[in-house]
């Protein structure tokens, strides 16, 4: 199977290096912007060869896009525009529902699939790439009705070679919760980390004072801007409203603190306890 | 050398353990207010045995109080009261100024060493303690020219033996940062759970959404509410004072991000990027 990867980050990257480590039939064509990615995914084995963007996705018969959610939404009707029927073009965008509007009337919608892989680190670019990124990691799936049957179960089959499980949800559904599970993290771990910066002028005392407990909360805000800020644009409304909503809470507990509620604040965290049930820990 | 733990949970139980792992000639006597903890601690095998608080204190040459900050402050006074001069009382409280302010006057306040180990996790209870959890952390030792020198070097005789490494400072500037370094990211973290609770009443899309990111993020939202609710209220002032300040930050990326400058998120993340280097990553 000829399979392109658009973007060789550590998504895209990850993608191409599982899949070219599973069968010697899978040709991996990779197509960066960056030809300094495009030569370090080739050093690092993580795809056979590079080839421009137009060139690379005429012969493929799955194309991945793992770039940046705005990138996503401009390029893919003109993808499509150029696809044949037999390819399948899949995007790995944390946002969903602003790309499938754009492609929403487009003659070959059924030759996309919207997906999103539960999956990541705080590192970037291809060095950043692993085989294995996917194992056993989550797969959304959105809008699956709208994808033409057989290359849905050609995606699904891809997905199950990764090891992934995979869950189905329309696109809008998908970016209202994803802003609270995923988008939010990233906001309050970004502040975070800058409200420290701004306090500890030094960083000598961050280096040393640190706990694994502050690493934690803090690792997202190591995450790629680039990558980050057209997710937040692109999901605006869901996000602001788990953002105002995160916001309360924390004002809810700095008044808690402010009356010395001791009792109060025993409940806040008895109730953000059941997080571990939630997560199954 | 006998050595007497106030508190058989994760700090207590994991400093015992280490230490009974390190030399048969280490006698380690346990005491907690749960006989559930003190069972458990036995069979586990964290102590040797389990005294009544006014015996286990009787013969120790080193007692280690691992309990809520809250009753070091009511404990401690009482602890100098009855011991000899050749006995040394460590604190492992996450936070200093509140308890070095009740002692300062104390005639065995030479016998008294503040200090605060940067090692945990989110679990709690003698089951979550293990050797090795101090092994390589900072600890942070505080106001060390208020302990008697030949007790300060016991002390760190045996955070040596734990393979810790020190650092100084005194209970007030303790306090100061590790209101951000610390104490700020449970409060995040304990939040953003209820946040997200609040809004997926089912729980199941967390478990089915949630990525590494958010599971990171997340993770200190299950730390024991009994431990941090007296941290929080013993360290009011600077907690308080870095959450206002998290708060403001959030709210400057909500007005960026209502207005779409992708321009000012950008930043925003392009400075939360350098933790990575405050952390040494």
């Amino acid at each position: 199977m000829n399979i392109t990867v658009i973007g060789l980050g550590l998504i895209g990257g990850s993608f191409a290096k599982t899949l070219k480590g599973l069968s010697a039939k899978n040709r991996l064509i990779g197509s960066d912007l960056s030809l300094k990615n495009e030569k370090k995914a080739l050093a690092l084995g993580l795809v056979d060869e590079c080839l421009p963007f137009e060139i690379a996705i005429q012969n493929a018969d799955i194309i991945l896009l793992a770039i940046p959610v705005d990138v996503i939404e401009k390029q893919l009707p003109f993808i499509l525009d150029k696809i044949k029927d037999s390819q399948l073009v899949i995007d790995f965008g944390s946002t969903k529902l602003n790309i499938s509007k754009v492609v929403k009337t487009h003659p070959k919608r059924p030759n996309y699939l919207a997906a999103h892989p539960m999956a990541g680190t705080e590192n970037t670019g291809p060095d950043a790439a692993f085989a294995g990124l996917f194992n056993k990691k989550i797969l959304i799936i959105c809008d699956k009705e709208l994808t033409n049957e057989v290359l849905l179960e050609k995606g699904i089959t891809v997905f199950e070679k990764l090891n992934m499980e995979i869950i189905y949800m329309d696109s809008d559904a998908h970016d209202r919760h994803i802003a609270y599970v995923s988008h939010l993290s990233h906001v309050s771990s970004f502040m975070l980390g800058i409200t420290v910066l701004n306090m500890e002028k030094s960083e000598k005392n961050i280096f040393n004072m640190a706990g694994s407990g502050f690493e934690s909360t803090v690792r997202l805000a190591m995450s790629s801007p680039e990558m980050w800020s057209p997710i937040f644009l692109k999901n605006k409304k869901n996000v602001k409203q788990a953002l105002s909503q995160y916001i309360e809470q924390l004002k809810l507990f700095e008044k808690s603190l402010d009356e010395e509620d001791g009792n109060s604040l025993l409940e806040f965290m008895k109730r953000a306890n059941h997080i571990k049930k939630a997560l199954n820990k």
